[in-house]
């Protein structure tokens, strides 16, 4: 995968998308209904199933190589005391992240999936995007590259997390932009902000959407404006993995909207992405509904790292075991359901 | 666990319990308020690590001997036709679960979990409950005392779930007798009933709520005369943890309205059970609300086995490792929050 010249080519990536493979999803459900078990007994697990062989194309479908990647990325609006915790935590976590000490590591190693983790130039924290554009047209391409680079051509399945100081406040604007409501529907605390805090965070939200109203109308001009460089480079892999028909996990909020410009632009971009879980922080629910999206977990989670996928992995292990060990009625001599 | 002689007696060792263990639970607060991540943000994961902690008496908490416990029962009342499958599939389902090819077999060897099957008295179907109590003391008795047999003593955790053609309706007919509101708010399509089998299972509920009149007031009694073997021997086995404090994950409807009974004698009864899930068989959820319980998953499930509860316990699994794998603040040299 080669990055992008322009935003422009980037945009015409996102409207140029190849097919998903019905034939496969059709042979799941026609398996699933031989199984020894009401017909949709297992409910979602069912459809998860349906949904890796629809995007995979290929039954059964396959979760050898699940891959996590987690981005971080600072931001210059923690100038503005938007976060509870200093910047300095982001480039520490990724350091964690290295060592095997976060929740992610542990939750990796719970779902036997493959952990990544990419900094994005720590050191140069994007501009404060109450004051400027935080990235310009070349730093969010090559943070769009650095996500789509990330994503190996072979995974089965990719899970898109984040780290980054500051972060929800840059997601909260990105969907304050593409959806309306301003800093009062989409602020929420975070890591942990107090009522000061917060109040800080919808004035910037409000303040950024006044200084970019030029732009709200583009959503990739939203997504440099207003985002992050790990927003851009989760918005990178998810076009990727849509383009070689790879199912993607989205985790919480921030990963929701960096992924939310490339819906905006196209739904069909984003039909290979699921909703991992609905997030405490507030404008998840307000985010997944205006996209359409119904979560597999609802588990008061709040951490990012990519931690709500990960769960979610377990649950797509146990539906893909139901589908490919279970007995037919057939094999295992069970009546059928009465005509 | 020997059993019990009569009624009165496993009604008095109803009301006679151990404490809880909130020392170990509280080890568990102490070390979550240390690890890299902002307090609270893993949610409902945080919790249930304190719930194991505070039933097991244990810090950290283990989940090396998962027990997912299976009991199996016929029903008098399939010939009222309130299933959509013929009587002998209980029967047939036991050998499915022998045989390793039902969906609970691929979920306990997801879950890493012993999977342990007891049919009971299959050959000999309970009472028709619209004729008759469903069984007699000593049956009933009997089949409470194998389900406390089946807890091993050693259990880190014990999941509780059940199969038996026709005890969708006993478990509505159990919930309505505790919890009033009759056949049309209790029952549901079970394993899929069309619109005349649900009028049907309506019926027959409301008749036997009618013919046990008597007894509605005696949460014991109504167990034996509108339950069925499999659900004594839930609330067996749940009384048998209970009393070796022993976490319990319910399974879905039949699995909670089994141990009902116990909850309407004394809330702590059930204070180490948690609900797994909510299943789409319809008074679930009602069931859910009625005993103060709020479940962990809500995936459209409804096959019972177990199968709710032991996707569950890949959540608990997730749980523990974030907690004994994570490193804490010091130990990762991240900065905490701002003060």
């Amino acid at each position: 995968m080669t990055g992008f010249a322009s935003l422009a080519e980037l945009h015409d990536a996102c409207l140029h998308l190849p097919p998903s493979h019905p034939g496969a999803a059709e042979r799941v459900a026609n398996r699933e209904a031989t199984l020894t078990k009401p017909p949709g007994s297992l409910g979602r697990l069912e459809e998860l199933v349906g949904w890796l062989a629809l995007w995979q194309g290929r039954h059964p479908p396959r979760l050898q190589h699940v891959e996590i990647l987690v981005f971080a990325g600072n931001h210059g609006v923690t100038a503005q005391g938007v976060s509870a915790y200093p910047a300095e935590v982001t480039a520490q976590m990724v350091a964690n992240f290295e060592a095997g000490g976060a929740a992610i590591n542990q939750l990796a190693k719970t779902a036997d999936a493959q952990l990544r983790v990419t900094a994005l130039a720590l050191e140069e924290p994007t501009a404060d995007f109450t004051l400027a554009p935080a990235m310009d047209e070349a730093s969010f391409l090559a943070a769009v590259a650095t996500g789509a680079d990330a994503v190996s051509p072979d995974a089965d399945l990719v899970c898109l997390g984040e780290m980054g100081i500051g972060n929800t406040t840059a997601a909260a604007a990105i969907a304050a932009a593409l959806f309306g409501g301003g800093g009062a529907r989409w602020a929420g605390r975070g890591t942990g902000v107090d009522h000061a805090g917060l109040a800080r965070k919808q004035a910037v939200i409000d303040a950024a959407l006044a200084r970019h109203a030029a732009v709200l109308d583009d959503p990739l001009m939203v997504a440099a404006a207003l985002g992050g460089r790990e927003l851009a480079a989760i918005l990178g892999a998810a076009l990727a993995a849509r383009r070689r028909s790879i199912p993607v996990l989205l985790d919480g909020f921030v990963s929701t909207a960096a992924v939310a410009p490339l819906a905006r632009l196209n739904a069909d971009a984003v039909r290979n992405a699921l909703a991992s879980h609905v997030s405490a922080e507030a404008g998840h629910r307000h985010l997944l509904d205006a996209l359409g999206l119904s979560p597999l977990l609802d588990l008061k989670m709040r951490l990012g790292e990519a931690s709500g996928a990960a769960v979610a992995v377990l649950l797509l292990r146990a539906a893909l075991a139901c589908h490919t060990g279970m007995a037919t009625f057939a094999e295992a001599q069970v009546s059928n359901k009465s005509p």
